[in-house]
């Protein structure tokens, strides 16, 4: 009757697992906390074992599971290679005897998706540590644009808008114009003058999203070149979405941004004016779900009729 | 009499060092290389072990050496607290019984500088995978601009043209201006698609400096979007130049360009004719000593007069 199956979400991000799951024959909602999983950064064999870990745990507390269904959004996981290799290792590593399991993985950018609009048409604009514009088209194609890492530099992200910001630091020493953020970052990071600053700047001790806060709360307070610098970014994301529309007629009118950054009111409200002009008549929302709850509805999705 | 001297030179750089030397009561010219030892990549034991090694056995194959002279200009010691640190564990290191050593460790910037110059008055502006300008003013002051580091980005750099290049490829992607710089970056990497552009665009699997001559092509065969690049970032670089000129008017009118870039025709006729746009009067030469004949100075300048 399907009614041992447990269903289980995880939004498995860089720092931070959440999962969210339920008993198919019970109204109980599980919830759970574990250490971040992106494969490009602990490795596969960590990243497998942490997310096997969480679920296992879940798992142990209840009996009479008979079938497991599992719906992961992994940051890092963008190749459908590395998706199904992935997905493989959890199935073996959540494997044992009178235990069906079945797994997926996809990129996190798409349980996100689910958790905006489900199964329906629409895009997404993520601004956190990274950014991405994605959407689904109607007949349930997706297309991205941005997310190139933080090498490249996400536009808009925390860690363009922090590179940006030492940048501005950089320039005002050297004798270009001169900006609070160059007082604003040494405060912040316990600096106390040039040699310091490039001492941090050639041994990456300042990590990049952690100096994008400074911007914004400079570009708050009317500082000239930390207003440019977050307008030129969120323009820059802006102008994916631009492009995403171009390549993509076929999709909703409706936009949901989400990440870290946009839950500081200034960024978020920079953002919004950038992305109405481009999106002049279609709606733009916050995220109101969690994505976990796109990788539960996923894991749902994933279970047959009975 | 001073007659057993042994005087030496090293250019430390990331991928290489070079040694020249001179004992000093004999016209022998000594020539050696080694393995790069950036303490800022390799670790400050590892880079101490490695110039040590290529000292000794520039050493041992000497009789009656009693004083040894050693002036290291040594990439990424940037700071005097690094530079002095390095020169005493290198002190130690090269310490004998019956052997007398004193050695000075600057930047690897402050070689060229004497390369260029010796201790007159000058500016030097190198491209390679890092950029930086540098000055000696009159009265002997060492003032710099630029040289933030690959994180930020030194404009004009190998790190910076590569980064500018790959993004300009992520952005045709997406749906900005096209560019041959796609297909010669995807020919360049045996690339196929996006997907595998995106995965070693994450996984850092391209070292961007690898990247920049490919850009200094396409901007020779009149690509739009790779010689706006080119031209962007020679311009930032040449700023960096103008800055350090408001800041410092105690310093001689002439210029030396130097680094990997410089070698490439095209590159370096951009940089010149950005150089000449904020240094109209002055000349502009090539650095025809290598750096590691700058430190052979500082080290001939380290023994008293007799």
């Amino acid at each position: 009757m399907g009614s041992s199956t447990l269903l289980l979400g995880l939004d498995v991000g860089g720092s931070r697992t959440r999962l969210r799951g339920e008993r198919s024959d019970e109204g109980e909602s599980i919830e759970r906390e574990g250490p971040g999983a992106n494969p490009n950064r602990v490795g596969e064999e960590t990243a497998v074992s942490r997310l096997s870990a969480l679920v296992d745990a879940a798992l142990a507390e209840r009996e009479g599971i008979e079938r497991l269904v599992l719906a992961a959004g992994i940051s890092g996981a963008g190749s459908p290679s590395v998706q199904s290799h992935l997905a493989e290792a959890l199935d073996t590593a959540l494997a044992r005897p009178g235990l069906r399991v079945h797994v997926e993985v996809v990129h996190d950018g798409i349980i996100a998706l689910d958790a905006a609009y489900d199964t329906s048409s629409g895009v997404i604009v993520i601004a956190g540590t990274g950014s991405l514009v994605l959407a689904r088209t109607h007949d349930g194609t997706i297309v991205r644009a941005g997310g190139w890492g933080p090498q490249l530099g996400d536009d808009g992200s925390g860690h363009a808008l922090g590179r940006a910001g030492l940048r501005a630091v950089a320039e005002a020493l050297d004798g270009g114009r001169d900006t609070t953020l160059r007082d604003r970052v040494f405060d912040a990071f316990a600096l106390n003058d040039r040699t310091d600053f490039l001492q941090t700047a050639h041994t990456d001790a300042l990590a990049l999203p952690d100096v994008a806060p400074i911007v914004v709360a400079a570009a708050r307070a009317d500082d000239s070149v930390a207003a440019r610098i977050l307008h030129e970014q969120v323009s820059a994301l802006a102008r994916q979405l631009d492009w995403l529309k171009a390549r993509t007629t076929n999709v909703a009118s409706r936009l949901t941004v989400l990440g870290g950054l946009t839950t500081n009111e200034h960024y978020d409200q920079a953002l919004r004016d950038a992305l109405r002009d481009c999106e002049p008549d279609g709606s733009i929302q916050r995220l109101e779900s969690p994505p976990v709850l796109g990788a539960l509805r996923r894991a749902r999705r994933l279970v047959p009729e009975p």
